[in-house]
């Protein structure tokens, strides 16, 4: 599916934010919307982690098609923060392998009246599927298909980037690593651009990167050191050495020595670097502990924007983001 | 136990609803008393899916012994909108197979002041069990046991022919498939005579019959297009092939060339019949897609009205109906 | 580590209660307030089972490397009963054997602003880790290690002794079963001394007595019968075999003829005397059915009173206490 026809899913007829399945395709003006609302959800979990009513009455599914726990407890902690009332269903791949037997277990739930399915499937395009075909009034959230990307990393990424720097304008981005399979780095290049960083650069080694990347409105680098050089934020991508054909990449020791993370790389940045990973860490494999637990580490920062941009896109996607808190 | 007994555990001195572990043996009068309080709930789930807080301060404990993520699914559902607090403990049944440790788990969650026990277990029986041994202001709902029988499904059924029909005079109601190892059609039928229907069928082989199937109070059809004659609802079984004797059934395939429900065989009930069934279905085996999918199915709304049965029947056993509001 | 030190973790600067890691070390004074918190609880939870806001917003996980429904379920409802959000997270101790990891997990679930980990693991000290190194604002309480001790365990057992005997002063107590092994046993025999019980004993053959435990500040029996001589309250340990090398302990049967806990060898005891066991029972091993079930036992009790310091440890852990109601 295009960006476009995603996007066209994603809102309803008068612009706003309905399901949240991709960042691509998405304004700059509904970019800034989302890192706005969740900016206000930011400032009240860090005062005194409060409830807000926005979703009482609500129930919201974590419908998982494969095991995330860490995935899901960030949903389901946001869903809780905003008083929804959250359901965990955890299914088997195998029993719905059918996409028959998927809509059936929607079309179930649907008439429970539940109001929003945070989706999580091995199988990419699967929250589109369930987008296109549940009741006006249910939201889907896409949590991740088969390659681990899931719209939500992007956005708490470019959330995480304002509020560390600012602004986007001037900003060096570096995006280090399997640029090849990462459909969450495909969704940052979108985000970063449309909002209007100075400069995309990918750094990864030929075979993880895809024919014609340029295409996507980035600068290749195929040596870390260069690739680093003035940046100001740096995206690692995380190994997932699991979903690699091993042709495609050298040996762990070998990523490190060429890829790897380290200090001495990294000076080659901006004394004000930001550094980002989306999590769990493969410590000496594609990052150095000391920049991982470092001062320019933003990791665990990234984190905690994670709830509040999934706050930020539930809120929204049920109409009740605190622009409608007068309602409330 | 007979349905007599059964019932006698089910309701306190006074006449009111303290379990829920079966339909049969329950005057007309009780059962149109839950489905005028499930009719409350309808209503108010429709509208804008409120929590009402009859149940604030209770603890439901969903008491499973085999996995049903759908049926646990429901139960979580009502008693949240019901405002309780809901305890999900699966229990496998190897570690519990003895009487006496089942009695101690359900002694220790009782001593932990739960109010009530939402029961799925493999053998029949287990909620009776537990009912004649909790404390007197705990509940014991019975979620289904060795057949897959629950007297909330049963009760569903009748409030969703109610919900279309407005009246059970004079409709014909023909229950379709394997008679002879579902408690549900068992409770079906004494509910259905019990509300006043016309005429309750039973059709399915003969070896899917019990011996004297007239007794309860039907009668019997071997052949699924005379027994849709003039029929105003089709309530279709599950086939549920791992709990059946390989002697006792024909082959899928032949089942449906005999027993399927198609839109050719429909045609010989009434224009305005309505089609049922518990689900999940078996597509191809019991009922056709067309059938199943199509306007004279209500096997969505089954769903939707189950969430009302369960609500009703839980405030109910708790004495917190609707018509004691004032007290809540 | 040492108990001082262990207290000192658990205190803060002015003496309050922050992490609930072990009873040894603790004050009198703090035991006592422990239990008169929990007695504020028992009386609302007996009443009418109404929920208190002390915790609401905050987000309490309970954080299991090892499965326990029961412990869960108790730690749980604890929460819930105090309006906190619960998440649970279960992991297999197999991917998070390394510390690295296990910190690298807390580390992100404390950057979601959770407020307090129930910890339970099967190595020792896990919880203690933890509490090293959370944020100033997070609680660690533990809810078992290797040899499943947690100390609410202990602060219930001493909470419903007194709650039957009203005081410590004059009472002599038996802790019978294997104390090699039991972390709860030693706990025990710091709170019963602290709280200046008459006498502590305990009873055990001696493969399964620690070398010099008269150091502890007990008296040592190896006879049941004798050991329960005019004792007011029993402690029952529960057997754990799959624990302890089938070298250290006779066989079942053997056991029960020279340590269960008979009719007969009970007549030894005080007339008033009380039996506790911590569940769940091996009936007919440690304990026979008559005394587990018998007008003496307080098995039952002990799980509502449970509950009771569960809420009171959380409570006093986020500084919420009921004399804190005033600032809810």
């Amino acid at each position: 599916m295009s960006a476009t026809a995603a996007a066209d899913i994603q809102l309803d007829a008068s612009g706003r934010l309905r399901h949240f399945l991709t960042v691509e395709g998405l304004s700059r003006e509904l970019l800034v919307r989302i890192m706005d609302t969740a900016e206000s959800f930011a400032g009240v979990t860090a005062q005194n982690v409060k409830k807000v009513p926005l979703l009482r009455g609500k129930t919201v599914v974590n419908l998982f098609f494969e095991n995330s726990t860490r995935t899901r407890t960030t949903f389901e902690l946001a869903a809780k923060r905003l008083s929804a009332d959250v359901l965990n269903i955890n299914i088997a791949t195998s029993a719905t392998s059918k996409g028959e037997s998927l809509l059936d277990t929607v079309r179930n739930l649907e008439a429970m009246h539940v109001d929003m399915f945070v989706v999580r499937h091995a199988q990419s395009g699967a929250a589109h599927f369930i987008a296109r075909h549940v009741a006006p009034h249910i939201s889907v959230l896409n949590a991740g298909d088969g390659r681990h990307a899931h719209p939500t990393q992007a956005m708490l990424d470019v959330f995480t980037i304002r509020r560390c720097k600012g602004e986007f304008a001037g900003l060096k981005v570096a995006i280090v690593g399997d640029i090849l399979h990462s459909r969450v780095a495909r969704s940052e290049i979108w985000a970063l651009n449309t909002l209007g960083v100075e400069e995309v650069r990918v750094v990864a080694p030929k075979t993880l990167l895809p024919a014609h990347v340029e295409a996507l409105g980035v600068v290749p680098y195929h040596d870390l050191s260069e690739g680093l050089r003035d940046v100001d934020v740096v995206i690692m991508l995380r190994l997932q050495l699991e979903r690699m054909g091993s042709a495609f990449i050298p040996s762990e020791h070998e990523y490190f020595q060429r890829f790897g993370l380290t200090e001495k790389r990294l000076e080659k940045a901006r004394p004000d670097v930001i550094v980002m990973h989306p999590g769990p860490i493969n410590r000496g494999i594609e990052i150095d502990s000391a920049i991982a637990d470092g001062p320019r580490s933003v990791i665990l920062p990234q984190v905690t924007n994670g709830i509040a941009v999934r706050m930020a896109v539930m809120s929204m996607a049920m109409h009740a983001g605190p622009d409608m808190e007068v309602a409330a």
